[in-house]
């Protein structure tokens, strides 16, 4: 119970299954470390549904919230007119130092666009990044970026590292977190425009930079973090995803054909049961929304108990071990990612330089 | 033997295996197709090898070719110099009339190279387009390009959808293809730049286009052609890859952990066995490269005697059917694609086409 003092803002209303899967799977966590909960929704709903569980001894508090963000909402006006969403009231929630962190299973794109209008992006990051985390054989793997943004320049890549490099620190534990950028070859030079910049500018970081790694080594590597443009990480999750279902449900059709093949899949039931563990995405539950001023996880939609569980646990890993804090002091070591470091160059130099340039576009979120 | 006088050139020194699979997996074409075969490479090694085999009523010939492209090789610079590589001259067979098509197992990127500079790209097509055949449960996909470019322009994903459904119509005979834009969400407007003007683009074209897909599309619609930027289709088809591999390897380990999942393995062997059929990438054998003056087929490094056969069976498809010439006359009804359209409409309109610029960039393979 270490974490007693921290809260957590819990976007109860979103998902698939709403408050009957969100409220018992942050119960548990909030039981296994002591952290406290800010559910917030609908008042009557949520209270009914704490009712079924014994809570009286934790740090549970409903904060009523009248609407959920639908699917499509993300644009700016839209949101400022609509201020009572569940997602809007959590994150101000922490605006308002109410809380510290808030894990949603809401929609991916109103609650990256809401979470970044109220809280703000840590200062030198000029995008922030949604992370994934495979599981793996060996050990899991932080992808970075899954669709927050597309056309991102080469120093949101590097930015992108920076951030997933102190959460798998942090949360993940490891001590020296091999980073690779998801590329089509492995020399230096291979890839289009975007990555051989990034290339460049990730070998002059203090991060463990390994190289381009390949689309065959996402699930047979030893690296802990592979970063790409939310384009391609988006297609190569849900490519992922996608081909996980249609193995499982192949085998599942080929297996049930005939009476010895039934029999052999009763038998062996133990063993693809195992399979199904090792390759189970709730292990990890939350996708960390990395690069605001504030925890932020969201959930898959289909997140059941255990993944809202997990989701909360890390978010409180990532709030008590102060996880923004050392971004912030990485980012400080870099200055040449600033956004402004190239005018700076240029005003202090006289002369342009050469690399890293289209600096305009859009900052808005896709996804 | 329908196909007689039609030539296949074969750069029978590729490949993981070389000649003593090339050979006889092209060979087992031929006898199914009555096509004949021009074999590439070192004479004394491939006479060998043919000496294996009874082929005296086939059309076969020995063309004789010094050296072997190696992986890196693919700067014209260097290719100029080395003029007998078997690539090479399989390509100058085609060049002199000698062949229709080639098929090769070896390096993809020399191979892009030299056959782009022997053979020439089809008037209209700014780059040619790497093509791979997925296996799926329902139908095969078509994904197009797999890497022989990259930072790809919007109008060159919609040539992409061109000769990809001419393939799709010809060599897989499905009669109205649907084309899809490989993206990160299904709606218009949806994803980076280039595929949202290709979307506006592939819209106006008389090519049954459906929309964008998500990745988890790919592996479970009936998408038939799912167009993309080489960097994203190459990560995409080295991802699953990689993911099948993983799976079958995961199998293998949980089901030969105790007696008793094995003897369940034993028995359900035929379904799990099964699986592997329909997960066969050798069904399909080789990638055709799209775009050139002449039929292309790359076939994967490790291509087994059937998946070289079948290879061969899809150029000579492709080359009977005249698919080329289909991809010329669709060309020819969309001037819009080509890369002169904007200037030439500049100077009629006097005034700037607002839509898909930056012109410029490398025309040169990568991959």
């Amino acid at each position: 119970m270490s974490n007693k003092g921290t809260v957590m803002a819990i976007d109860a209303m979103g998902g698939d299954w709403g408050p009957s899967v969100i409220v018992p799977g942050a119960l548990r966590a909030a039981r296994e470390t002591g952290v406290g909960l800010r559910f917030v929704g609908r008042d009557s709903e949520l209270r009914l549904e704490l009712e079924q569980h014994s809570c009286q001894d934790l740090d549970v508090e409903v904060v009523h919230a009248d609407e959920v963000a639908e699917a499509g909402e993300k644009s700016s006006h839209r949101m400022r007119k609509k201020r009572g969403t569940s997602i809007q009231v959590a994150s101000h929630l922490i605006k308002d130092g109410r809380a510290q962190g808030l894990v949603s299973a809401g929609h991916t794109g109103p609650t990256l666009a809401t979470t970044m209008l109220v809280l703000g992006r840590i200062k030198g990051i000029d995008r922030p990044g949604l992370a994934t985390i495979l599981p793996r054989e060996n050990k899991p793997l932080l992808l970075v970026d899954v669709g927050a943004n597309v056309d991102s320049k080469p120093r949101h890549l590097v930015q992108f590292a920076i951030m997933a490099d102190t959460l798998a620190r942090n949360v993940l534990k490891e001590s020296s977190p091999k980073v690779g950028i998801l590329n089509i070859g492995e020399e230096q030079g291979k890839g289009n425009a975007q990555v051989t910049e990034a290339y460049a500018m990730l070998k002059s970081t203090s991060l463990n930079f390994v190289g381009n790694m390949e689309g065959r080594d996402v699930f047979q590597s030893d690296i802990d973090i592979a970063v790409c443009d939310g384009f391609v990480g988006n297609i190569a999750l849900k490519l992922s995803e996608g081909l996980g279902r249609a193995f499982g449900k192949m085998l599942k059709q080929e297996l049930s054909r005939n009476r010895m093949s039934k029999l052999g899949a009763l038998m062996a039931r133990p063993a693809l049961n195992r399979i199904g563990k090792r390759l189970d995405y709730e292990e990890y539950g939350g996708a960390p929304l990395l690069g605001l001023n504030g925890t932020v996880f969201v959930c898959h939609g289909s997140a059941g108990q255990t993944a809202i569980c997990q989701a909360v646990k890390m978010a409180v890993e990532f709030t008590t071990t102060k996880a923004n804090d050392a971004i912030r002091q990485t980012l400080e070591m870099h200055p040449e990612l600033s956004r402004f470091h190239r005018f700076r160059h240029f005003i202090s130099s006289g002369q342009k330089s050469g690399s890293y340039s289209e600096e305009g576009g859009s900052e808005e979120q896709q996804g």
